[in-house]
């Protein structure tokens, strides 16, 4: 096990009703003229934006509004929203989202206190001061509620890229299952994808003995592919909503990723889609993953096996582990189909003649050095190769 | 799933040495003048509080000490580090040692700050303010260094009672699983036990349908259960040392709690073994807790079996699941055996004719209201049956 530190001090509210307390928390985590940050039809249709604002009121803070993040949140909007901040003396930023809304909402809080471009942060400069940042959150995937990360696309160049600081971290995040209860089976799948794919990232590492942090991994990973199934057929079922939204925050906060080196390559080649194609983050990922595993499972064909026995429960061959990796890749795939996400770049509108060009910016974009990934690092030959199995 | 509040922001430092940076957490954390509280013996020969005091000095920071912490730790110790810290302006509090200091420090934290008797907050009132704590850990077991809580036990009248509150948890842990290395077997052991039931607290509910909590329990469990052999084995095994280190802390910081109703009977059980006999927590935890699953066991045979199942890694006895359940708790009782843990009153000086005072002090003494536990409620005539069970 390597060493590590663990810091995760968002105050977390879960479960039903929680976001009528929004104000509470925005006050007492030191907020008192607030932005709330949205993305648009839902949150206002739901009527979820009056009880949020409501709450404030009832706590005498004020607030302006700043709707319009779409999935793959732009850069546009975040200049915007640090000039509406500086502009209105803001002190807070309560997003009111999912992934998106919390990331573009952390991109101003880092913004509107640097005197540069925030865009320094996307480029690796790290994030060591900000607004605080809380959430009141309407869809389990991201984990970006519990995590120090944002994703930001540039519209110039449409450069996806993360940035990380402690300084982002939500100071609270309220996850009220019932908030998700009229997602879309898709949307739900995605986010369910995406939860899983934040573990994979963790789980696929060549530190050894890392017993207490797989069985972490494999916790959630089989939470989630218990509870999938359930919440697609109802997606009034608020039990497996809650197991799953819990999961989709222990699955980023890190827990289930300290002492351990990381890959997150195929979040990487994700990104190039679905900066290029607009498709939801967690539709490519399970066109991405897939793909990924039969590319690198040779590297190690004992943790790929286990992942089959503990968490698809493939019977182990013992003469032959790579059967049992595979079997368990099939399992994954078959998951996948059955919660409806795609499996092809056809299904997503990706195209064969943008591979070559994707594998480019994947590897070298925007400063980078030609490497991905770190279970089996990959060059720009590797993504091409990774690209052209979801053909 | 219950509506539940989640937060844990200590700051842990985990890995080999990092006990040599203590000086610059207590810095970041806020103290300049600090007691350093300490056991004997073995943090003084093994010249750990040397180099506690050494990086103190390097950050320029004063401290002064207050060793002589006991396994158990007493009213006594607290008042005087009370009266010291107050005597000497101290603003900070540095345990160095285990549960028992990192509770005796808490104790001085809460009382440091406080008009009235520290005891208060050991019959119930809030903690709600206190000098900031930091913890050196030397061993696997309370998992005080990530919780808000504190047991102490009174000299008059041998109460073991626990506190709680957000303002006692550590602002800062550091974790080094080589300071554990030294252990004897018997102490190790005793830490293993201690760690499996503060899960096994959390895994008896009679909520339903928490998987992603049971689904954590038992990654810690799983991992304990595979380590420990390793760690009695080779007192020197590093990596088993850190798997089970952190695993102590996920089992106590309660993300394995939360949304769930929590028993604790077994823990009010073994208070009054320890408090009476002085025995390591941990063995009367081991004496303890397979006679209270026993008790309890055909109030909810299926959580045992999937216990059973899912950990002990038995067969599903589908007919009579009955069967399954009882194989698992042979299976913990071997288990405890194996890492040379007591079964018996006898193997921890405990005497038949104490059992109507222990079990009327468990659920009538200082305050109490006559029951004790949740998943089944117990009165004392249960809590006699229990520890006749372990004559």
């Amino acid at each position: 096990m390597d060493n590590f530190t663990f810091y995760s001090p968002t105050y977390f509210v879960f479960g039903k009703d929680q976001e009528n307390h929004v104000g509470q928390y925005v006050r007492r985590f030191g907020g008192s003229k607030v932005l709330i940050h949205y993305g648009g039809g839902s949150v206002v249709k739901s009527g979820l934006l009056d009880r949020v604002k409501k709450s404030l009121e009832l706590e005498g803070l004020s607030y302006i509004e700043l709707g319009g993040v779409k999935p793959n949140p732009k850069s546009g909007l975040v200049y915007e929203g640090i000039e509406l901040c500086r502009n209105n003396q803001v002190d807070f930023i309560l997003a009111v989202g999912g992934g998106s809304t919390i990331d573009s909402s952390k991109a101003i809080a880092a913004g509107v206190v640097y005197d540069g471009d925030f865009w320094d942060f996307y480029q690796g400069k790290p994030i060591t001061e900000a607004l605080p940042v809380g959430t009141v959150l309407t869809i389990a995937a991201a984990g970006s509620e519990g995590s120090p990360d944002s994703v930001i696309t540039k519209e110039e160049g449409m450069f996806k890229r993360g940035a990380t600081g402690e300084a982002i971290r939500p100071a609270f995040s309220i996850l009220n299952p019932q908030l998700t209860e009229t997602l879309s089976s898709y949307q739900t799948a995605c986010g369910i994808t995406d939860i899983m794919a934040h573990v994979f990232e963790r789980y696929f590492t060549n530190t050894v003995e890392v017993e207490v942090t797989d069985r972490l991994c494999e916790a959630i990973l089989l939470t989630v592919k218990k509870e999938a199934p359930l919440v697609i057929q109802d997606p009034g079922n608020y039990e497996a909503r809650a197991n799953i939204m819990w999961a989709g925050m222990v699955a980023h906060n890190n827990i289930c990723g300290v002492g351990r080196e990381q890959d997150w390559a195929s979040h990487t080649i994700e990104h190039e889609l679905s900066a290029t194609y607009d498709c939801a983050h967690g539709a490519g990922l399970a066109v991405v993953f897939p793909a990924w595993m039969e590319y690198v499972m040779k590297h190690d064909v004992s943790r790929f096996a286990q992942l089959a026995v503990r968490v698809w429960e493939c019977q182990m061959d013992f003469v032959d582990p790579e059967n049992t990796a595979r079997e368990g890749l099939t399992r994954y795939r078959d998951f996948l189909k059955s919660i409806g996400m795609p499996s092809k770049f056809k299904d997503i509108g990706a195209k064969e003649e943008d591979i070559e060009s994707m594998a480019q910016t994947a590897c070298y974009g925007d400063g980078r050095d030609g490497t991905i990934g770190s279970f089996v690092p990959l060059v720009k030959e590797d993504v091409i190769s990774i690209y052209r199995m979801m053909l």
